[in-house]
């Protein structure tokens, strides 16, 4: 037997009995003769103690132990001296004194710590992911995934919902993100696409009468990476019938209040803040805005308009808009160079040509822009933007979108920078009504902006030629402390109005009936009214877990470049494989 | 609101009130003026009424209503009088009086009846998948599949065993099945593997220290198909540390028994019957033998050899069998044309060249091989084979495998065809110590039975290369009625046997570095012992839910030719998609 104990289970109560016990050496001292090691295992840690007086041949062994060595030991409990108490561990009132040790296998030694908050370049932890795992923090981050993955499943199961596998091998549908493809051997030149998301499965399953489905279910999608992508993803997928958006909101709610609450001991307040697109743009200049602090956005272009600042003028005229945040108490530790250069890289990015500012003074406001306005229009400014002595004001003119964008991320940075954000709320947020479609500079047409499975609210319906990017959508993102966390919507299911849909999106009929036809096939047989959403779990994971990336919330992420630097794939493969496959790779990377 | 109470989960309590219900038109007829409907959901079936004294307008409605229209609908709960009680619904004693209707959506015709036992044809069931999952007997299967997967789920949760997700895009590993490959846009020429199964990431993660890990795990094979096999299957997938073989089999068979007891309320009794491969082979002549019926196969070669008939003799010499199977009290109900036609067909595809027969009667056999035995060597047979007169005995004589596959192929035929199998019962078996290597004609070389990972039983080392085929492996799988539900063993966790491994199967040095390099290196970090197995989910799901196709255990299988034929994958994809992958479908193809 290798073990009949857990190392960080072991308490005072066990004092003289003999425990078996098996782990990893987390550290190994030798103090006058006497070798004391830290025995760690997946519950914790506990002190194992060879002392030639209790087992020579032990001691021996114990001798000869490093590092990461994987024993199985037997001994005694027995509880420590008062000043020998070690608080830093739970175990630290005990030791176990040992009288045999089985060597289980050595080790070489590692190439980083085994502990938190190494030094060690990603690169060299993702090379020794199974030595990574093994600190203690990327172990409670698993543990903490599976408790998320299990509590969901519990919540959902017990409303109600069926676990249903949907293929991973299916048809691409090169409308949205690019598709990983899987080249067919039994059909020559034809090709699977793993899935972007169950979306088409989990309607066809409404068509079904499935009525409630979840699935925790693998994603992927071919795009570049950016830092915090994966090329696969985890999301707990939703979908019923008979469905009505505030009902499913509210189950949506339930149970993130539920998880939260399991996971974290922690009570999250119901329901939840809701803003409506629009509403989240005007106030935060996002759709995912982190409202765990204020700063929002305010609109000073009816004042801006009236000074005599021609480009404020001329930005009213144009459409766009002034818009300014309020940096309390700030105007003192912010000095004119570093609002002009460092404040003003923020915004540039974003194609704002400008961040005017002014400091809020008794009795008036200083700043190059200052002249402009006159006492009646400073005093208008100071009460809608709620000004003090000590404020600062940052004001970008623009188009509307980079007034938005560019404000939207200043105020992230400064309530990053200036501490305004409490880390330890959870602020959990629905945006609903987005716009049911965007234009596409790129490819000269409208795209759905959720997808084009998306019901429309149906008061916008007579907009839908005219003015498509003023149709709302009847859909919702939830976010979580600036996170999207996922969205969803209601689906549409009649046959007519997602051939309407189509056309919108510039598909001919031929197209749409060749992608889509059998979805709309389905609709004709009685398909009942559906909904649903998706929700990132490693984001989640991410978030309850307070790690900074996602790809510590996988047990073996890839790189941004989509690799795997332990096994090391993708890979060469060899021309037998491929030509089983039918395929060439392509002449000119040969 | 589309409803607020289940169709199948009303009952004569809820008499006077009124309810909303949502579903589909199950059937609909016209009685002297009245419309009845049966309403069917995800939880049963209702009879609801129209009524023109209750509502002409709802009475409207419905007279144009046909099967399969959603709808959702308003009435009060009515006890029907004794003589018109529907015994065969659960709620036939009860009927709703319908003062509103919605239809929620129409439909067409569906092209077979919503109802167990159809005869449409397969593909035309696949096609309209949507459909086919709503008649009750797919509906049931899924919700039993859903209910597995929970229950196992429960299980090791309450064990300790993490759920873990491991990769789908992955490296390929041409040691086995033939892999499905996806090429990488960002790595060109280079290509991600979907895996076979999870192996070489648990043993990782038992390196990582995780201890006990469990996923429901998405599998890929790009095998020609058999009638029942589909290229994506899903298992549970189980790997722990500090792994003694009988403890591991034990916690196996109580997730199991609990498992039939949550979905079944059967008690399956422990422990499980176990047989060596060895036994196995020589009691059954198969290594996933059904044990719900006897007629097990008796070697009589030593007896055979004794008598006259000179093939016998010539089996023995050449170290070949003669075997046989007591078909009890079934001498007269075989003629000698149908043992020597419709018999003999069975084990011919094995390559049996003959079918040796005997019929008992009383004081002696009868048959053409009954004057090649003497008395005393006719009542030795009786005897071995505990005959009776009345019992047909049917022989086989050749190589081993011959007479092993042969037999057992007519004893399962047989068994099926005479009725001799309980249909009710569930018999687990373990099947233990299977050879740890097969000499493969095709690659003139051993390659490993189970896989490359698979612990030898010690003993047995020294014979791995002086006959490496009689090496035994820790490995064990697990029998259902026949059907084997999945593998596992002890695995290797030293880098030193591993080579070793490596090398018996042939690879060289630099082969087994780059391929499985990694999972070497992790075993000198003190990878600690460790083993598990896996077990096919929809293998699972079938003999429990009492299904005959794989296909019918998942929600949208692949056919025979791993086709789609709802969506149609695989399907051509855009030129454009082929080159971002630096792709070109071979030349001939085009």
């Amino acid at each position: 037997m290798y073990r009949n104990a857990n190392c960080g289970e072991l308490t005072a109560e066990l004092a003289g009995k003999t425990v078996t016990l098996a782990g990893w050496v987390q550290k190994r001292r030798d103090l006058g003769g006497v070798i004391f090691i830290d025995l760690r295992d997946r519950s914790g840690i506990v002190q194992i103690v060879f002392n030639p007086k209790v087992s020579q041949e032990a001691w021996d062994k114990a001798d000869k132990v490093r590092s990461e060595y994987c024993l199985s030991v037997t001994g005694e409990v027995t509880v420590r001296d008062p000043e020998a108490v070690n608080e830093k561990i739970k175990t630290g009132d005990i030791e176990v004194m040992i009288s045999e040790i089985y060597v289980l296998n050595k080790s070489k030694t590692p190439p980083f710590p085994i502990e938190d908050g190494i030094g060690a370049s990603e690169d060299v932890r993702l090379k020794y992911r199974y030595l990574d795992l093994r600190r203690p923090e990327m172990l409670e981050t698993l543990k903490m995934r599976n408790k998320i993955t299990h509590t969901l499943r519990r919540f959902l199961d017990e409303k109600g919902f069926l676990d249903i596998e949907t293929p991973i091998l299916t048809k691409s549908t090169p409308e949205g993100a690019r598709d990983y493809l899987v080249p067919s051997r039994i059909h020559p030149g034809e090709f699977y696409a793993l899935p972007q998301s169950p979306q088409l499965f989990k309607q066809l399953l409404m068509a079904s009468g499935i009525e409630k489905y979840y699935q925790i279910a693998r994603c992927f999608r071919d795009e570049d990476l950016r830092a915090d992508r994966q090329p696969e993803f985890t999301q707990v997928d939703i979908e019923m019938s008979f469905f009505e958006i505030e009902a499913f909101q509210n189950l949506i709610e339930e149970m993130l209040v539920d998880l939260v609450k399991e996971v974290k001991g922690v009570d999250i307040p119901r329901p939840f803040r809701r803003l409506t697109y629009a509403q989240a743009m005007d106030l935060y200049g996002s759709d995912k805005p982190d409202t765990r602090f204020g700063m929002t956005l305010i609109d000073l272009t009816d004042i801006a308009a009236d000074s005599t600042l021609r480009v404020f003028k001329e930005v009213q005229e144009k459409g766009g808009q002034v818009k300014a945040i309020n940096v309390k108490g700030q105007a003192a530790n912010f000095s004119r160079k570093q609002v002009d250069e460092d404040l003003r890289a923020i915004v540039s990015p974003f194609g704002a040509k400008g961040l005017a500012w002014l400091k809020v003074e008794e009795g008036g406001m200083k700043g190059p822009i200052a002249k402009f306005f006159d006492e009646a229009l400073t005093a208008r400014i100071a009460e809608r933007t709620n000004a003090e002595p000590g404020d600062l004001l940052l004001f970008v003119a623009d188009k509307k979108k980079i007034v938005a964008d560019s404000l939207g991320a200043l105020r992230l940075k400064l309530g990053k920078d200036l501490g305004l954000i409490d880390q330890s709320a959870l602020n959990f947020l629905w945006i609903t009504e987005f716009p049911l479609l965007s234009y596409s500079e790129e490819e000269h047409r409208y795209v759905a902006e959720h997808h084009p499975f998306t019901m429309p609210v149906l008061e916008d319906m007579d907009k839908i030629k005219s003015d498509p990017g003023s149709v709302r959508a009847q859909s919702y993102d939830m976010v979580l402390n600036g996170f999207e966390l996922g969205s969803g919507s209601e689906r549409i299911c009649n046959h007519e109005m997602q051939e309407e849909m189509f056309k919108v999106l510039g598909f001919t009929e031929e197209r749409a009936e060749k992608q889509f036809g059998y979805l709309m096939e389905a609709f004709e047989y009685g398909a009942p009214p559906h909904g649903g959403m998706a929700l990132g779990i490693d984001r989640i994971v991410m978030l309850l877990a307070e790690r900074s990336s996602l790809r510590d919330t996988i047990a073996f992420p890839k790189t941004a470049s989509a690799s795997d630097l332990l096994m090391h794939a993708p890979s060469e493969v060899s021309q037998a494989q491929l030509s089983e496959l039918h395929l060439d790779v392509a002449t000119l990377l040969k």
